[in-house]
């Protein structure tokens, strides 16, 4: 259960810190400085002072917060070893179930990026997709130290938000979810398209992963955000509308096989706190769609 | 090499027929017939008298000239025994490489097909796609004997007019060639998109297959069109547009990674002899296509 | 002050059709006639209840109502004699205010329409512009005598729903009002289109009237709905959209003059309860509009 | 008749000069200096060097050539005594017949401008619409002097341009006239709208004037260009599409009045020499349009 942000205003110090002390891995120090900061109008303001923290730490400290954190999808982590939180994290994407030759190239990589850096690849998990991993993995071990090593404070900076928008109640919790919506409009006949069958895949290079199947409601819509309630995974990903079989039920007479039936619209999310809306305006001869608001 | 129309049109009877044999599969009453007819105008009129022979001969001439046909994809046609123009026509496809196992459903299909009906599958292999064969397959076996029977003559007519157009020079030549041709205009500039990357493919149920790669020219399309100079395959396929190294190389930076790479425009193609226009508007956050003329 | 439909389910008889007297022009019996019905479940069904005693009414009754009302800009109106009810409805065009020559399009119009028919011309005034008055009273004139009767009861039940729907408070109340807003999206950009100018004004015939001069907000949506609280007017309406000041602004180097500047979206409402949302996708060089939702 | 640039290639030098005597107003060493330069191997190389030499002329001279132009409505246009091909170019925009008001305009902006800069305003007439040329007046009249001299000689090569490209017939004529075009295409039935009649409009601050009324043939093209055979003026246009009346024939039925009936489309041009293609997109409750290729 979540503790709240009266609470840890008015909790003597020794409780503070042990309420925080799973928000930066290891490092019971960030919220012991945090602390002095008291009291914190928003649970935004709280996290901006542990972050302060970390920036305004020795080298040798962020070097060791850094250095706490777990390689991803590493042997610990496969045998099930992982602390509580990391666990649930790497598990999200299933970083825990690798097949044996990924875990070979994410073990490759890891031993790569050690060595050239002298610490391990930090990437804040719930906001990547699989492949945005890889993808990141791949160009950050072209960088420079002390580019990665300012992208490692960033990263565990997203890792704390998460986590403490989740372990704390209060006013001005800083937006750490993103939504994902969608609308279909019937412009043959000027009004929602009801009924329409989607789906929504994540593409990246090797494989689709089918991540919901809906249909359009009364107004268009989906009674559910397409994705939501979490951070959205940096990634590509496809809508597909199935407006042949919509305009068939409709009526509409259209040559078989009709010139547009399964409607991929493909795109990528850069901002895994954003809204994302990726309408359809579609007619059984044309569609556009665009970032919508 | 074609014979002109006038050469058929003064040719004596014995010639004419001869010189058209291989129009309808080992049935040259069909040319003796329509010979009557002569002189011709037209290509076009050539073959509407000789569809017009078909039409009324008696049934039994009819059925000779359906079962005259090679089944698809036969033991035959592997062995390489088919006459030359049905193995040009089935070779267009692959039917015959064929693995074992699509052999199988071939097979499997056919011998249920002339078992229902008492006469082969025919269709007019040069206007499909493999894929629309098999989904063809699979709604005419469950057709009527009466409805199979007019489309394998409707087939046929299809069969001889793309030989006669291909085999007999002269004016008002039937329209058998369609054309698929794309056109990709930059909305946020107002100008044609040029250079950039596209793909078509074919998409089915079970793969994708590679058509053609190309890159639009400074008026934005492409210097030859996507598909021409054959009827156009009946079939789902694939526009891909790279939108996104487009935007990137005329300096338009969108955060990584960006909204829109590849854009993909999926749509049928129902009518082999049409012009099918399928434009792409673009913008880094938008698009729009249509069947455009 | 409106009486709550609670109130008048359990007033008695007299206070009943008094308190309803004002809804059908001089005519107490359709009250006194819904009050057996009683009680209503909601607004909606009062409503219902009148208008059924109203097409259940004796052709003389029907016709007496129907003549109870005033004609259209008649010398009683321009004398400001009409009853308040009718007086505030027409002068909602400033059909009490008429130049001679419209005055005296209205009296030969009115005059005629009395001749062929036997009663005045009826209309529900607040859901019509001016000019759609004028297209209905010409096209009305043309009518036969059987549907004007019914037209003249239909419009006589749009003008009691609206004057019911505003004196009488409860649940159920029907949708009198309409809604008309607008969006406008930055293409170019991918975001909402924030501090674009623009205009919605009634087109007809004869001249432009100015309706609303607004500018879009942060969401690119106007912070009051460009029509709204009141019917919709059937007529034309043209939203004009300042975009060259628009892009312009955000630093867009465009030609001068800028191939867009003022964007006209020149549009029809046909239902006075609905909902109209006409937003504008714009770049600089493109735009698309529609009827969404 | 036109000479050709043979003829000017091998003429003797009076003859020479003599043929161009009228392509600078009153200044027939341009042509003497340039005549140097032959043989031309293209008309566009004869305006080149024509220009070159006008470029290289002393103070004197290029004054001399600027003071020697007629003032746009002056008292001598007016009065019907200009030369032949100022005549030509004024009175293609009516300035020859101007209101008395206008022509005070026209009076005290000549006055202000000679005033300021000492030599008359000079703008190629035929690149512009009346009112695109009070715009220019209006904003140059804020000009420095030496922007100014620089434009009067940019305009005077604008005028030689277009007058060589008229009389001199030959190979490589340099590119003076522009287009206009546009297309309808039916997004609901995703073929070319055939019948749609349009008008184009020239829209100033003042008035509307109609510069063609047409109807879209079986492509959804007219069958001329809007606009061609002529530098486009530059200026804003409208064009109007009946796209109500053309869905009405072909029988879809849209509640009175239709959403979409007149549907105007208001762009500018700012290049004379340009392309605009100006298609619209439509189907009976959405369109686009945008500049096409």
């Amino acid at each position: 259960m979540p503790i709240t942000l009266d609470q840890l205003n008015t909790a003597d110090r020794v409780s503070f810190v042990t309420a925080l002390s799973s928000i930066y891995e290891a490092s019971p120090w960030v919220a012991e400085r945090a602390c002095a900061a008291r009291p914190f109008a928003t649970v935004a303001d709280l996290h901006a002072a542990m972050q302060a923290a970390v920036a305004g730490a020795a080298e040798a400290e962020q070097l060791a917060l850094i250095r706490a954190h777990p390689e991803l999808a590493s042997k610990v982590a496969r045998a099930g070893n992982l602390a509580a939180e990391s666990r649930r994290e790497q598990g999200s994407l299933g970083l825990d179930r690798l097949s044996d030759e990924e875990f070979e190239l994410f073990t490759r990589s890891n031993a790569k990026y050690r060595e050239r850096f002298g610490f391990p690849f930090i990437i804040c998990v719930r906001r990547h997709t699989r492949n945005s991993i890889l993808v990141s993995f791949a160009r950050r071990l072209a960088g420079s130290r002390d580019s990665e090593y300012g992208i490692a404070l960033e990263e565990i900076g997203y890792i704390a938000r998460l986590r403490l928008s989740e372990s704390v109640d209060g006013p001005g919790k800083p937006k750490v979810y993103g939504r994902l919506s969608t609308h279909v409009l019937d412009i043959m006949h000027g009004e929602p398209a009801a009924g329409v069958s989607l789906v929504l895949k994540e593409c990246d290079a090797s494989a689709e992963g089918l991540l919901k199947e809906t249909v359009t409601n009364a107004n268009g819509r989906t009674d559910e955000p397409l994705l939501g309630g979490a951070p959205l995974r940096i990634g590509t990903y496809e809508i597909g509308f199935r407006v042949g079989d919509y305009f068939a039920a409709k009526g509409i007479a259209v040559r078989y096989p009709r010139f547009l039936d399964y409607v991929p619209v493909r795109f990528a999310i850069a901002e895994p706190e954003g809204h994302y809306h990726v309408p359809l305006l579609v007619s059984p001869w044309s569609y556009s769609t665009y970032r919508g608001s």
